[in-house]
């Protein structure tokens, strides 16, 4: 491992979903401040009402930007819902809620896409006007679009998710223009083994939400390439999946929802395992190092918390690799 | 005059633009239910943060339902503007104002638009669902949009009319794409001589409202052979234009803003005009028949009296070409 891993200094990466990963990725927000780069999934996003809609991306804007609704988990604190009332009643597609000052964002992004700007432009821009600290890059311009194949039809991430209330039985997942996507300069550029101390896997669904980032090419080989730690914050807390179907998708897959799984769903990538200490009992089993902290994140004390606590993780691996 | 045009009974056509003509045209509307159809000027339409906005065609839209805010004069009562709140969080362009509610039929209409359907059906389908007796029939479903011509440039309406405040000269008002449009199949049908009563030209702005209708290849000469009266209401009520820029623009374009230029704009085209009580004194100059009445409309009664003294006065018109 390199020696130019900085143990408390450098630059972090993280490879982040929506809700879970994003609570982690504020806590790493709150100690890294600009110091933190954060890819993010855009294999959810989707077009609706002519809209395009980027909903792990949103997610993480407005969580970094200390707008999101926390009882809700996904949106903005202090929403209306005036739009939506009136597009039922002049008869348009109500089944993906958006809020009146949601809108904004989808609208302000679509036209700007329209006018030729990169959705890793608009992002930048946003994070800017929020008073985002961290750096903001969805991991791809290019489309990506989950797809999650049923018995019966294959169904595009937000209709299964949202529409079908993850009803129907996942046989797998694909990733639509992954294996023509390319990574954006933005992600290279910090995945860059000058001043980089550690890249994180946040707790968001493995299958869902990581997967689709590795599913671009290249974003492997610049990992293995960087020569620092990358820590995976495990998303199971006490045996559950804090949020989503992260579960009924595992078992669905035929993937048992532990903590072991996600190591192994990650083995030959990650360095380390963050897991939540109510799952040390499982620790035993796995062959890589793992660290046991609280990591349910309830409010900003506990996400800074989990965050200094994978921080610190993934220095001492960086120390021992040194060694 | 055709002996077919029905005293009391029969259809009735109102030409009719924004916020004025919509006042009558509601009146009408009380009067004669599903018998009015009321032809639109599409002529204001624009694209706006991608989306196609209608504002003539929406007031008349909410007017007749009943959904208007009836203080602000133009768009939905008990309307919220958290969507242009956070357009201004993320930079995008605010000097349209688009209110919650109002947003959902630009942004259902835009979808529908894009799936090929037409604004005639689109607006017929909203008109239902918003509980409307009478047809409202967008003039045509081919581009015609009102170019301001202005000492220093051109201007697309909305921009001399919202973002501007109509502050620049005009110096010419022109109609581009009105020559290659078309009538819509709904709009002759609406003209054709069987069972019609009258056609009404509302006090909509005669420059900026009315003669982008007539710009329209076709509706004139539909007119002329209808063989029914064709009764203007002047905008002028007591040598004021009740709204908008229409004696500004009077002015500019070297026409006095008094009854006797709406007269003289008219010529040739209407059967008769009725104007304001307080503008009684003009109608001695006037060469064609005058039917004087109080035309400020103020609330829902006012409406309907002036509806009913415009149908009247229309069905003496016809008794008399009868006789």
């Amino acid at each position: 491992m390199s020696g130019t891993a900085q143990s408390g200094r450098g630059r972090v990466v993280a490879l982040c979903g929506g809700v879970g990963g994003a609570k982690l990725a504020l806590g790493l927000q709150q100690v890294l401040g600009p110091r933190l780069s954060v890819v993010v999934n855009m294999a959810d996003d989707f077009e609706h009402l002519g809209l395009r809609i980027s909903p792990d991306l949103d997610t993480v804007l407005y969580t970094l930007g200390g707008l999101s609704d926390r009882q809700r988990g996904w949106g903005r604190a202090g929403e209306s819902w005036h739009f939506m009332e009136a597009l039922a009643e002049v008869g348009g597609e109500t089944w993906f809620s958006l809020g009146d000052r949601d809108l904004a964002l989808h609208v302000e992004r679509t036209r700007r896409l329209a006018a030729g700007q990169t959705l890793t432009a608009i992002a930048a821009d946003i994070a800017r006007r929020f008073g985002i600290a961290a750096q903001i890059r969805p991991v791809s311009n290019d489309d990506i679009r989950t797809i999650v194949v049923t018995p019966d039809e294959e169904l595009a991430f937000q209709r299964y998710f949202v529409e079908r209330r993850c009803e129907p039985t996942v046989r797998r997942i694909r990733f639509e223009g992954a294996d023509t996507a390319r990574l954006t300069r933005e992600v290279r550029d910090a995945l860059a083994p000058r001043d980089l101390r550690m890249v994180v896997i946040c707790p968001s669904n493995p299958f869902l939400s990581i997967d689709p980032l590795f599913a671009v090419s290249g974003l492997r080989e610049l990992l293995a390439a960087a020569g620092v730690p990358i820590v995976a914050v495990s998303p199971i807390v006490g045996g559950q999946a804090v949020k989503g179907p992260t579960r009924k998708i595992m078992d669905e897959l035929g993937v048992a929802a532990t903590t072991a799984a996600i190591a192994k769903h990650y083995e030959g990538l990650i360095s380390g395992i963050v897991i939540d200490s109510g799952d040390v009992a499982e620790a035993d089993g796995l062959a890589l190092p793992v660290h046991a902290t609280p990591t349910l994140m309830t409010d900003l004390a506990s996400k800074v918390a989990l965050a200094r606590q994978t921080l610190a993780f993934g220095d001492r691996l960086a120390a021992q690799a040194d060694r």
